[in-house]
């Protein structure tokens, strides 16, 4: 099945945009977990496992496993098995570098690890990008215009009398297929999602910032937002560091997905 | 020691400005290693120990290992005990996320796997690229200018009225100290690396593009290229397929090392 079929089947079946990102920060995780590779699997694992009947997606957060090195990356492919095959999932891994070695990127998520979806930084240009887009049944997430302040720094600038976020959506909608083109579009950024919902009427987006990172739900609710999947991470992981983290993680859950 | 420090140390005892890339693509390894990540990291291993007198500096390429997830990163582990202390080391993983994200791929980097150096994409601004400068004995090369055609699509598209490479050089450079601040700049590339120079003059230079990527040697060479590393991969790496292989790689890699 394609990804992005795959997609709007689970978010049927679930009923919600709820994306929950997997972000095991070794140092936030209950103590009951040991502050190792095995740690940040288990808690990973046990919060799939209390989720997994709420959640239309799980992104997972390649930065806090690899701090731990092949140990780190064990445990992502231990995670996976957990995950049900209905679900979808997102390699967020931020990827991209000249061609070659961004096929050897994309095998690695989508034959290896056999993500539905991975995120790419397109600052590289066209032929950086492509090899993620060679594996058709896949979806590629395009960082568009991301929910930190840095994005005033660069993707805010003018580029070719256009912003150049603006100009990222405009060509590589002319590139790909939005069958498999999606965007990682911050909910921090109203009026710039308003501007990214214009330029790709019809693309997946993923809109992280919501909780933890203070982008505004209600300011959000307001902009067309489907077909997207949104972005919680931190308010549900770490809504309890005691005994009943997992049993709070997924109050939180349901809330969430119950909100979009 | 400091990265800079070890940088031109390094250069002085070895006499070269050659960096070794080790992109060892387990379609082009000779045969008599197996086509898997203990045969990529055997082959890397050799290649290492038969030119360690020779190299300034090797350039890992993390996507060639991560084709084979948490065993390919475990064959850099395994590698990296084999580089000389006094040798430069470059993590080639283009990371960047958002800030939290990052300091774990900083982490990654230089404290599990304890490289001199990252390569680092800045498209997200400058609170996804601080975290790394937070490691202040430490080397960060930013992607500059790239070596493949991609590097028009937006790299070379205007920003706040300059190139948008030329607004990366410069706000980086108000940022984060010379010290800590490299630039990925390509051989092939030759107008815009000249203008590179002119606006980071003392910054390092990791210059990717020569020989398989066809950057011209010679009007390099008429450049100001120092302080800098050339990477030269493919030439070297894979100067023969049979048996001879380790003999003609450092044939290659002294050819090169006289050059620059």
């Amino acid at each position: 099945m394609k990804s992005l079929e795959k997609y709007y089947k689970a978010k049927e079946r679930f009923g919600t945009s709820l994306c929950i990102g997997i972000d095991p920060d070794y140092e936030k995780i209950p103590s009951i977990f040991p502050k190792n590779a095995k740690g940040i699997g288990e808690f990973s694992r046990v919060i799939i496992d209390i989720t997994k009947d709420i959640a239309t997606a799980y992104k997972i957060n390649f930065a806090f496993f690899e701090y731990f090195g092949s140990a780190g990356l064990n445990a992502i492919e231990e995670i996976l098995i957990h995950v049900p095959s209905e679900t979808f999932t997102i390699a967020d891994a931020k990827r991209g570098d000249i061609g070659n070695s961004s096929k050897f990127y994309a095998k690695s998520i989508f034959e290896h690890f056999n993500f539905d979806s991975i995120t790419v930084n397109p600052l590289m240009g066209r032929d950086s990008i492509a090899p993620f887009f060679e594996f058709t049944d896949k979806l590629v997430f395009l960082l568009g215009i991301t929910s930190n302040s840095g994005a005033n720094d660069f993707l805010k600038t003018r580029s070719d009398n256009k912003l150049l976020f603006e100009n990222i959506f405009t060509k590589t909608k002319e590139w790909f297929s939005d069958e498999n083109l999606g965007f990682v579009t911050g909910a921090t950024q109203i009026e710039e999602f308003s501007k990214a919902r214009i330029l790709a009427p019809n693309n997946l987006f993923l809109i992280p910032g919501v909780g933890a990172q203070g982008g505004d739900l209600e300011l959000l609710k307001k902009q067309k937002l489907d077909p997207c999947l949104i972005n919680v991470s931190r308010d549900i992981l770490f809504a309890s560091n005691k005994i009943d983290f997992a049993e709070k993680a997924r109050v939180k859950a349901l809330d969430y997905s119950k909100l979009f």
